[in-house]
C-alpha cells in the first residue's frame, strides 16, 4: 500500500504502510484493526515519549519558520480513541502555537452556511499546528448514515427526503468541494495528515462496557453511541467511500489499526514526526548585515549591564 | 457575448451583453468604458427608484425562503463607482438581511491564512444579501501588478523576488483556487454575481480633478491612487487574465460599462434584479394542516382580543 509520492511539491511524503491509495481504489477490508506488532505498554510509552520530545522541536522550528501550517485530522468510530490520541501524542507541544477543535453537531449559524464554513474559519494560521477532532468529513459520514440531517441544512436541489439520485450526486460533489479544498491549503502552505483509527466493533463494545463497569468512566458513556453502534456497517461503507476519494499526496489518509490504543498512539505520533522530518522546517537564518546589526545592539545592552542588573557575563 | 446558459443547475442565467464569455477567451480591448445609450439623470434616478422597489420584493422572499444567499462582488479601479454604485443599488433593502464588506490591505492574522481565508470568514448566511467591495480577487488584481507584496504572504515555493516561472504558476494557482471555491459555494446555494465596474483612465483623472476641485470630495483623494493610476495598462492586462479565468455560468463576471455613472448603476441593478427574477425566491407554503393549525391559533387570539386592546377586529 505504501508508495512515496510529493506532496504537492512542499515535501517528500514519508512511506507508511498505512496509507489509503491515493488513485481512488480502496478497501475496508485489507484494513487490519490490530497492529502486526503489539508493543508493550512500557515499550509504547518510552517510545511515544522519545517521539513527543522531537515533536515539540519540530514545533519550535515551524513557528521560527513562520511558513507553514500543519492540519491534523481525526476521524473514527466512538471510544476509538480519538480523544486520547490527542491528549498523548500533542502533550509536549507549546499550547502558544497549537489549536484542537471538536466538530461536534453544527449550530444554526454554521448550518446557515457551506459545509466547510464553520471548519475553515478555525483553520491554523502559519507556524501553527492544527487539530480538528472530527471534522468536515462528518458531513460524509454520520449524514450519509444518516440522510435525515440534510433536511436542516436547507439545501437547494434536494427535495425531502431527497432521491438515491440526489444523494448521490451530492457526495460525489462533496468529496470534489474536500479535494480542491484540502488542494488550495496544500497548495498555500498547509500540511494536511489525515489519521481514521480503524477500531474494530467488538473492541468498541468491549469499551462500551468497561465505561459502564468503571463509575469514573461513566461520563464518557452516552446511550446514543451504541445506538449508533448498530449502522456499522452503513458506516464502514462511507468511511471507505471517502477515504479513497479523498486520499491524496497533499492530504493522505492514514488508517491506523486501533484496537491496541498504546500502539495506536506511536503509530500515530511516528507518521507525524516522520513528515515534520521530511517538511525541515527550519530557523530563519540572519544574513551577514543583519548579524553586525545585532551584534552591535548585543554590545550596547551589555554596556549598561551594570544598570540593569547583577546577573554575570557569561562571557566574563 | 451573450447567451442563456444554467448557472449550475440552480437557475436559468439572465442574458447580458455584458457577460465575460465563459469559455476563458475574453479581451477587454472589446469592453466598452461608456454605454451604447446614455440615460438622463433623471430618467437614470426613475429607473433605478423601480428596480430598488423590486430587489426589496426579492430580498424579503429570499429571506423567508431561507435557501439561498445572493453574493455581489464588485470590483475596479480607483473612482469607478464601487462605493456609490453599492450605496444606490442597495439603499432600499432590510439591513437585517444584507451586509457589506470592503477588503483593504490585509491585517498580520489574514496574512497569517490562505488567501481566501479572510473573505470566507464573511460569506454571507442562507436567506442574505452579500456585498464584497473588493475581493479575494485583487490576490491576482494588485498582488500581480506589485509582486513585491507577496513576500509579506510567506507562501512556500516562491524565493524573494519570485521568478517569472514561480509566479506564472502562481496566478494559474490562484484562478483554480478562487474557481473551485465558487464552484462549491453555488453548489452548496450561494448565487454568486461579479461585477468589474469599467472604467476608462481618462474619466478616472477626470474625477480625480474634481475630487480635488470641490472641498467636500477632498476626503476621497489619495495620491497613493494617483500612483496607482501610473500602472494602468499592467492592471487592465492583470483584469483580463483574472475575469477570462474565472467567469463561469455558476460565478458570472460582467463588465459594465462605468465612466456614465448614473446609466452604470441602473446596468448594475438591472442584472441583479433580472438574475433574482430567474432565482424566484418564494415565501415557504404553508401545508392543510399547518394551515388548519394557525386558524386554530388565530381564532383563540381573537377571542381574547377584548383582554388585550381596544383594537377593532377587521372582520367584524
Amino acid at each position: 500500500m505504501a508508495k512515496q509520492k510529493s506532496a504537492n511539491g512542499l515535501f517528500a511524503l514519508p512511506e507508511s504502510v498505512f496509507h489509503v491509495p491515493f488513485d481512488g481504489k480502496f478497501s475496508l477490508e485489507c484494513c487490519a484493526t490490530t497492529p502486526e506488532a503489539k508493543l508493550s505498554g512500557s515499550d509504547a510509552k518510552r517510545e511515544l515519549g522519545k517521539i513527543v520530545e522531537r515533536l515539540y522541536e519540530h514545533q519550535r522550528a515551524l513557528y521560527a519558520e513562520d511558513r507553514r501550517a500543519v492540519l491534523c485530522v481525526f476521524q473514527a468510530m466512538d471510544a476509538a480513541g480519538k480523544d486520547s490520541t490527542i491528549r498523548t501524542v500533542f502533550s509536549g507541544v507549546n499550547p502558544a502555537g497549537f489549536q484542537v477543535f471538536a466538530f461536534k453537531q453544527p449550530s444554526k449559524e454554521e448550518l446557515d452556511h457551506d459545509f466547510l464554513w464553520r471548519s475553515a474559519v478555525r483553520l491554523p494560521e502559519r507556524g501553527r499546528f492544527g487539530v480538528f477532532n472530527r471534522s468536515y468529513y462528518e458531513e460524509t459520514l454520520v449524514v450519509r448514515v444518516h440522510p435525515e440531517y440534510l433536511a436542516g441544512q436547507r439545501l437547494p436541489r434536494l427535495s425531502n427526503p431527497p432521491t438515491k439520485k440526489q444523494l448521490e450526486r451530492l457526495w460525489k460533489e462533496r468529496f470534489a468541494s474536500i479535494r480542491d479544498h484540502e488542494e488550495h491549503l496544500a497548495r498555500n502552505g498547509t500540511v494536511i495528515l489525515k489519521f481514521f483509527l480503524n477500531v474494530s466493533q467488538q473492541e468498541q463494545h468491549r469499551r462500551f462496557l468497561s465505561r459502564l463497569e468503571e463509575p469514573d468512566k461513566h461520563w464518557k458513556f452516552s446511550e446514543g453511541d451504541l445506538a449508533e453502534s448498530k449502522h456499522w456497517p452503513a458506516y464502514m461503507h462511507a468511511y471507505q467511500e471517502a477515504l479513497a476519494a479523498t486520499s491524496r499526496p497533499w492530504a493522505p489518509w492514514y488508517a491506523v489499526p486501533a484496537d491496541d490504543k498504546p500502539t495506536m498512539r506511536v503509530l500515530v505520533a511516528d507518521i507525524l514526526d516522520r513528515t515534520l522530518q521530511e517538511m525541515k522546517p527550519t530557523y530563519p537564518a540572519v544574513d551577514g548585515d543583519e548579524k553586525e546589526r545585532l551584534e552591535e545592539i548585543r554590545a550596547q545592552l551589555a554596556a549598561r549591564r551594570p544598570y540593569f542588573s547583577a546577573v554575570r557575563d557569561p562571557k566574563s
